[in-house]
């Protein structure tokens, strides 16, 4: 006789099967699908997403879950799974399978428009969609509810518990503190960096790449690393997860934290328990906890001096033209060069914040309905010469850079902010734990580091939410001031000491 | 208002979704993935088979094509439509889930079983779990109904309208004609081939491979080439077809006939209509009409004199070392060697349908009851001493080199023989029509070839049944003397010219 909680696990991996067969459609698309292969991929993925709908909405899944919730036998584990696909459940019912449906169809002829206006560089091409796609996303507000910003419904999606008031408390910070520090810095002197751009041959960057993630101890018999525009990271299952870069001959710095933050990511999937696959146990917490698994390995030991100690050499091995004048110094100084600029993903650690501010606000003046589709770019071009002083010269590098919108993802840029912050919060916790770990970062040796992630973090799943998560191993919930220590610190010293030379 | 046809399409529509979905899960099985998403992989399929079965089968879905069988306000094309899925919906009717549940079981235990026996060499581990599933088999050829032979059920599956009757009377005349003109040919002076074992480079292979494909007017914009251990093509529409290819750095051979065998299933699937998505009539006929398109290729054109006149000039150039010393004249003869050898896959044109021939009258025995699983090692190797004077060394090169009976598909093989007799009588029938088709070849002009299969067989899907195809286009059935006429002046020229040197 099957219990009902076996029965509910039944259900929950048949709908992971399709969640991740769909996962598989998309990788697909980004990184091997051929042109033409667009349309009949877009109805496949609507119909798999209708079914994945259908089976999550089922009355009897509802009612099993009803009777699980009151059921006292249930581990903590188990409670916690069933409280958490309880509240999915209702979510889900909130839909309707038409409007999923419409969702869908309009979420990929908005990305295709997307890559079409951004090829050639003409915003009109993707305006109309856009603003179909957000009157959808409005209504979806409406559709999940919210109790003070329509804009709250957005991020919940993605960082359950987030909510306006308490973004617009960091943002403030962020304007307080980081804006003027970066206006110091820029009055410094400026370290050069003209040697990140010289030439680097695709293949010996690929294969440097890879020896990253492996000295990350990312599990290549349980993912692989492709080649897409964007890059990304994917799961179809805790046992396959895979990672994507692009690669810029001219900017060595693309490749380099790209797959450093991809690896971050991957480490956090690869570490989720196989045994619960399917279940919100064997799921990330948030797109911010997420990130701050991604950033902590792309900047707090990515771009660390430490880290740098023990890979620089390798990376001169592998460039010697363009490298073996350049010291390890020279090095560090130049891949933490803080300098504003138009593209959010190479950006510095500091300014980024800039860019997600910009489109925290333009989202939820698009989301309250107060900033329309038109104006969009005129309105982006007016925040980055307000916070950043810069010029855009065109959409393509401006408005059209960035794939979320056209994905019908919003509320989903703040949580790149919030994974900074939770991952100087972490990595400030993970260094008083493991005694010597900068000793262990200069001798590359990263697997302490990763085995406090896992078991401080990856092993519950969604256990625990965000804030508990992070009350639970830091004290306190997250707290900007532990980034701005972090930043202060290691920027003062990169140029005060360049003050002095 | 939606009429009833309508609502059959657009369910049709949905099942094709699923089953394509399905279809790119295993491509990436075979492509991409990593070792250890093996097992949640297999998960997922089963989940979308089950999806799609249960589509398959509604209740909603039998009502309609009841209605729409006896609907005469429809077109030719759609009554046609109508009757297939009708037939289809039927068929799967027939089976009860514990049927499915204990096949899918059983392939699964003779799949890993034959996989063990093959590396070990041990065709003892295979036997058991094997005998069980053709008692499987047995049941499914009554479950499925027949008039005569129980194998015509096998047959049906494959190769709908296929009988034991018609098929012992194509392998009489391979008895007849076949193996005496082989003998003949076998006492004939024998070409060399050597050069054909160089060491050829992966990534230049590679490179000629895709020229190939280009040639044959292969539209990369809906498809790609990917490598895997065994060449495959699959099809997630007519709008994203994909080939893969392998690549022995030291057999030529194994990749350009690969590459235009599976380019040929490839321009098939390609051909067909993508206005009717999901529907029979924009599926391929059979498997032996979808043979008959990748051997017209690979055979007839890849192995012809004049396609090479256009092409060894350019497999010269990519291997000079190689090649140099090689006239066209010794390399056309040296890739139409006749020997008969113990692997199928890497057999000649015409030795290969002795192959088929073995396998046929085993799995026939296999069927009907009359042979025993213990005795197959015998008499496999009786049967390869009997038409091919060979003494088989080991059952791993013998009786358990083919994945197809462990997949529990009986009824397979034959349609690779059809294929060939219906690639020479529709190829005879284009070189009537085509007047300059040779010229054309000699040219490395493919275009009109494609055009004339495209006309004549792509667009009508599963419009015709494949015996009514091959009256529509050559006016009579099938017919080993077309096959026989082709190999006979092919190979008189070749062996008789070789006689006279």
């Amino acid at each position: 006789m099957q219990t009902d909680y076996s029965i509910y696990c039944e259900k929950l991996k048949k709908i992971a099967d399709i969640q991740y067969s769909m996962a598989l459609l998309s990788w697909d698309q980004e990184v091997y699908m051929p042109a033409k292969g667009a349309e009949f991929r877009a109805g496949q993925l609507s119909t798999l997403a209708g079914i994945a709908h259908e089976m999550s909405v089922d009355q009897e899944l509802g009612s099993l879950l009803d009777r699980l919730l009151v059921d006292t036998s249930l581990s903590e584990k188990e409670k916690r799974n069933v409280k958490e696909s309880h509240k999915n459940y209702h979510i889900q019912k909130k839909y309707s399978t038409d409007f999923v449906v419409a969702l869908n169809k309009t979420i990929s002829a908005s990305y295709q428009a997307w890559h079409k206006a951004r090829t050639e560089n003409n915003f009109a091409l993707f305006a109309p969609v856009l603003e179909k796609l957000i009157e959808l996303k409005k209504q979806e507000c409406e559709i999940l509810g919210y109790e003070k910003h329509p804009y709250d419904a957005m991020l919940e999606q993605y960082e359950p518990g987030a909510r306006v008031a308490d973004l617009d408390v960091l943002f403030d910070q962020v304007k307080a503190k980081l804006v003027p520090f970066v206006k110091k810095i820029a009055m410094a002197k400026q370290n050069d960096s003209d040697f990140l751009f010289k030439h680097f041959e695709k293949n010996t960057q690929w294969d440097f790449g890879i020896f990253l993630l492996q000295q990350m101890q990312y599990d290549f018999e349980a993912g692989r690393q492709d080649i897409s525009a964007h890059p990304f990271t994917t799961s179809f299952s805790p046992s396959d997860v895979r990672v994507t870069t692009r690669i810029n001959e001219y900017d060595l710095r693309e490749m380099i934290w790209g797959c450093i933050h991809e690896g971050g990511h991957a480490l956090y999937e690869q570490g989720l328990d196989a045994a619960d696959y399917g279940l919100p146990s064997a799921e990330a917490i948030s797109l911010g906890i997420h990130e701050s698994q991604s950033r902590l390995w792309e900047n707090n030991v990515g771009r660390s001096l430490s880290y740098w100690k023990a890979n620089y050499g390798k990376l001169q091995q592998a460039f010697p033209e363009q490298l073996k004048e350049v010291s390890l110094d020279r090095f560090y100084k130049a891949i933490n060069l803080v300098e504003p600029s138009l593209i959010r993903t190479s950006a510095d650690e500091l300014t980024y914040h800039f860019h997600i501010m910009i489109r925290y606000e333009i989202e939820k003046e698009l989301i309250s309905g107060s900033l329309s589709v038109y104006d969009l770019p005129s309105y982006w071009n007016h925040k980055y010469k307000d916070y950043m002083n810069l010029d855009v010269p065109s959409d393509e590098q401006g408005v059209l850079q960035d794939i979320h919108w056209s994905h019908g993802s919003f509320g989903y840029f703040p949580t790149y902010s919030l994974g900074s912050f939770y991952a100087a919060q972490f990595f400030a916790k993970a260094k008083e734990q493991i005694k010597d770990l900068d000793l262990q970062l200069q001798m590359g040796e990263l697997k302490s580091l990763l085995l406090w992630l896992r078991e401080n973090i990856h092993q519950y799943g969604k256990f625990y939410q965000a804030s508990e998560l992070c009350e639970k191993i830091c004290g306190t919930k997250i707290d900007f001031e532990y980034f701005f220590n972090y930043v202060e610190n290691k920027y003062k010293q990169i140029y005060e000491y360049a003050d002095n030379e």
